[in-house]
Formats: C-alpha cells, structure tokens, sequence
C-alpha cells in the first residue's frame, strides 16, 4: 500500500487553511481532516487541490449523538474527533499556525516525511543510547548497549518539536516575552520507560492502530475549568499505556515554524487550574499500574477513567466527569471503529 | 575560590602526552593527574609548563600497599587511583587520544568549559524537558513541566561526546569500520532517573564530593577475563547510587574529536565475556534497591558490593572477585580521603 493511503493530517481550526499552502509539496499527496471548532455556520476556505474531508460541530453533534459530549468546543482538544473518523494506520496533526521550518543549510524541512520515519523505525526506551537514535544513518548503538536490546520496540508516537515560538505556559510568556527558540538540535530519540514528558499537539503523528483510542485531548475550551492541557493529558495517559504495552515514544526533529505565540494573558486564564492541579496529575501518572489483563489500549483506557476518578476527583470534582468522559470517547471510538 | 583551585584533570597513559599542546589553552590553568598505565619505568613526557602529578605502578603499590589490588593494570581503568588521589571537588577525565573539537562554526570547543557549566547547573531527572537543558541560554521549561520540579537536583555527573571516532564496541567497529561520527547535535540533556546508559570514560566530568566513592572502574586487562567494560561498570554503579540520593547525570556537549579507532580485534578479545555477561548485568542493575538506611555514597557501594557478589557471581565467578575489590575500593579510598 502506498504511504498516502496510510496516513491522515489532521488539522484543527477556526479560520481559513491559507497556511497550507506553504505545506502543499508535502501535503498535497495526503487526505485530510479538518476539524472547523466555534461557529458551525462559518465557512472555512481549504486552498485548490487538497483532498480533505471538513466536520464542523454541527457535524459532531450528528454523527457521535449524546456521545459528542466527550469531544471538546472552543479548544483545539477537538482535534481528537478527526483521530477518530480518520480509517488510517497513522495521523499527523498540526496547528494552523505552524509553517515551514528550514533546516541550518536553508532548506525547507519536511516535516511529515521525517515523522514517517521516526514512526517506522523502531524505539529504545529500555536502554539510553548517547548517540541519539541508533536506527539513524551515521549511527549505532554506542559501546556498552545490551546486544539483546538492539531490536527495539515498535514506535507509537512522534513528537516534533518547534523553531521560533517556543511551547512555553503562561508564565514563561510572561517572564520571556521575546524568547524565540533558535536552537536547531539535530536529534531524535525515545523517551525512557517509566518517564512522563509534556506532549505538545502542535506537531504530532502516532500510529493509531498501536495508540489510537488513548489519543483523546480530554474535556477543555468552552464550559469547562480548564483548557491548554489537552494535548498534555493525552501525553500522560498515552505515556503510561506505552510503557504498559512496551511501544516507544520518540522527540526531537523534525522542526516546525511556529509563526506566532498566543495571548498569554488569555492563556494564564486557561491554564490557572493546570498550573495547581499539575502538581498532583504527575505523582497520579508516575504511580499508575495497569493490571496485566488490560490487553487492548481501550481496555488500558477504562482502567485508568476509573483511576482516575478514585485518585484525581479528591483534586477537583472536574476529574469526576473527565473520567466519565474518557469512558464515552471509548465508546464513541469503538463505535466508529468496530472491530471485524 | 578559583575554579582552577576545585578542578583536577586525570589523564591515563601509556605514552608521551604530546596530546596536551593542542589542549594547552584549555587545560593549561588546571592541576594535572597523570596515571601512567603499563612498564613503570618507562619515563613518560609531559609538555612544559603544565603542573602535574604523575603516579606509575610502583607508586600506586606503594602509596596503597596490599589495597592496590583493586586498582586495574594494562587497562585505562587505572584511571580512578586518580580520582581517589585528587583532593579537588570537581574532576574532569579524557583520553590521550582525544583532542580538541570544532564546533559547526569551526570554532574551538572548550570541553573543560561546557562541563563545568553542566555540572554547575542543576539537573532535571524527574520529568522529561522537551527542548532539552531548560538551565541553558534559550532554553526553557516547556508547557505542562510541573513547577514544583522546576528547581531541579544537584549534577553529579557530565557525559561528553565524541566527534569522528564514535565509541563503538568490537562487533560494531567490525561491521561499520568507516563509520565517523560527523552529527553535532548542540543539546545536553539529563538522563531521566530509573534509566541507565552507557557511560564512556573518555570524556567526562564530575562531583567528586557528590559521587566520587563511586566512581571505581573496576577489575579490568592484565589477569583479569574482561576489559573495556571499565566505564560501563562505573556508569551503572553510579547511576544507581545517583538516582538512590536525587543527583542528576547529563549527557551530550561537550564534544571532544576521538582521533583514531583502537583495534577491534583486540577490542573483541577484551569485550568478548563483557559481551554475554551485560545481557544478565543490566537487568541486575535495573533491579538494584538500595535500602534507606544507605546515607553516604561508601554506605551505597558496599551494599552494591553485597548485591554483586549475590547476584552476579552465578554468572561468573569473577564477580564474587569484583565484589571484594570494591570493597577494597572503598577502603582505600576512606583511607586517602579521612572525613574531618
């Protein structure tokens, strides 16, 4: 099968694609997915000659029926309902405020080709390599790497990472309004079993087939205590289930463009009861055993709602109906995904 | 006090250290401790104007008496009677055949320099930072890092790379023999706790006061049945005493240009036993618990000492010898390091 029936982009948005042209060499040759958060009635311009299916909140509302609860409004976290309609073996997800980075010798990075390849080779999360990612050409496994480790573990997940705009919170913003990140590191490697790292939607693949049904973005954005943590929830529970599983998580390259920060005075707002809350959901997640008789990602996923609900719901009662939520996502996935 | 007055520099040798011109900017304000490896009657040159102290065979006899069983003979292990000699709180190791570095601008990398900044900065072993060194200039915590772990823990440890030679084992070298190391990858990261890496003593940096005890290379080369795991060893020892107390080890810059590849078929015989015997070590080590009631670094590694001979001397009986030369190790150095 050729790559472009294998994979999906996913993008969420409120506004006119116009960003894709800059992406359409790399782009082009995919589907994609097009998540329009806000107002239903707007029109969203796609730019001639992409192939993309567009779901608007009218659309989700038909299509999940009660269950659309459990996908996000007025938050990018709504994302996650092109995960699930998506039929592909892998997706890539990306703002619509990320353009082209370019490499130190100028040339334009692409961003998708170099995902494809972190998510085709395998991971190394039992064992730290200081070379980076041995499977990389001009690389190895270093002296002293277990020979009996050198297969790997299949990848589940890509995190790329960002030029210019840095992924900072709210107080960073502040204290470093003019900070830009300039630093090109030329690295992948897999983060180690047993460690949390915050998950960034901005520039994202994973193999859905491995991961899928715990890629959910939580409850954020409008009605809800809380939003900019649901790309970071979805790291935590998919971190966990990872390591349950033995699948790798993979950062560093490729590079995006991230053309412009958000309002930190707006994000301060959002993040307020992340920032506290944190402080908890970390020990919660590092703590978090999964029996062994979980062997499918949604039955990894009901376990931890229920975790969730006994051990986070004494934070807030939020956790309460986030557990409730995790639970109806699994079942709107296993709806629109039967198993033959 | 000065920094050159808290650092010494341990070279082992067998040869001239010719090396030491190029290096001379660098390395020139800084007490030298040369252990010569090999013919004690050999004299070995050292360029003028650099202030050393030089101990061969018979002076480590003599100086430790029946305890210099514990120090390795024909192999760079030798390396740590310098180490337990210094008197110095920080201590930087490299090779002879290591040399100075270009950075991607064609400047001059100061080694000495970047790990000293490494180990002056904290360490971040708790959770994973995206964008690698959030201490560094540029650099942040990325959104979603708990602030309750933004403070940091103390670094003990600073593992440099290597430009052009890559440190490769014998089977590695065999398969690859031009492969070079040509990637600059301009991060330096903390190994999270709970994982363990491949330690290299070819370019590295520590806290004597934080690690030092446990910084003991092992039984190694002459009529011993291993050699070239003298690192590895050190490595995993201290990253189990170092994630027992909190302390953080870094890996990436600085690099150093490692100028020529040693002989994989003498490298195979040496590896050779290490080769089988790692595939049951690592596990050990992922296993080690050390109890609380373990306060000091001597307290750890005697304990680990127990755990080897234990656990280890099944594989081979040259851990139950192993197990006593750390013990050996431990004594010698309470006996040239007397606490107040």
């Amino acid at each position: 099968m050729a790559l472009k029936d294998e994979l999906d982009i996913v993008i969420p948005t409120i506004r006119n694609l116009d960003f894709l042209e800059m992406w359409r060499p790399f782009f082009q040759p995919y589907h994609l997915i097009i998540v329009q958060d806000g107002d239903p009635t707007k029109v969203i311009k796609v730019p001639e000659g992409f192939d993309y299916e567009l779901y608007n909140r009218n659309d989700i509302n038909r299509i999940l029926g009660p269950k659309a609860s459990c996908i996000s409004f007025k938050d990018s976290a709504c994302r996650c309902f092109g995960y699930m309609m998506s039929k592909k073996k892998y997706i890539y997800t990306i703002d619509d405020d990320c353009f082209v980075a370019k490499d130190p010798s100028g040339k334009d990075i692409n961003a998708l080709e170099q995902h494809i390849k972190n998510l085709l080779s395998p991971s190394t999360p039992l064992f730290f390599n200081t070379l980076y990612d041995p499977y990389r050409e001009g690389a190895d496994f270093v002296r002293g790497y277990p020979f009996g480790l050198r297969e790997g573990v299949p990848t589940a997940i890509s995190h790329g990472l960002w030029l210019n705009i840095p992924d900072y919170d709210a107080p960073t913003q502040m204290v470093k309004p003019a900070e830009r990140n300039t630093r090109y590191v030329d690295a992948v490697m897999t983060i180690p079993k047993g460690t949390l790292f915050p998950m960034c939607g901005m520039n994202l693949a994973f193999n859905r087939e491995l991961i899928g049904p715990a890629m959910y973005f939580g409850l954020m954005g409008d009605g809800q205590p809380i939003g900019r943590y649901d790309d970071m929830w979805a790291g935590w529970c998919c971190k966990v289930i990872c390591d349950h599983f033995g699948y790798g998580v993979k950062t560093g390259l490729p590079y995006i463009w991230h053309s412009k920060a958000s309002n930190p005075f707006v994000n301060l707002k959002k993040e307020y009861n992340g920032i506290f809350w944190q402080e908890q959901i970390i020990p919660f997640f590092q703590g978090v055993k999964l029996p062994k008789d979980c062997t499918t990602v949604e039955q990894c996923y009901i376990e931890l709602s229920k975790q969730v609900k006994e051990k986070l719901s004494t934070v807030d009662p939020y956790f309460e109906k986030l557990g409730d939520a995790m639970v109806t996502w699994i079942e709107a996935w296993t709806e629109m995904n039967p198993t033959n």
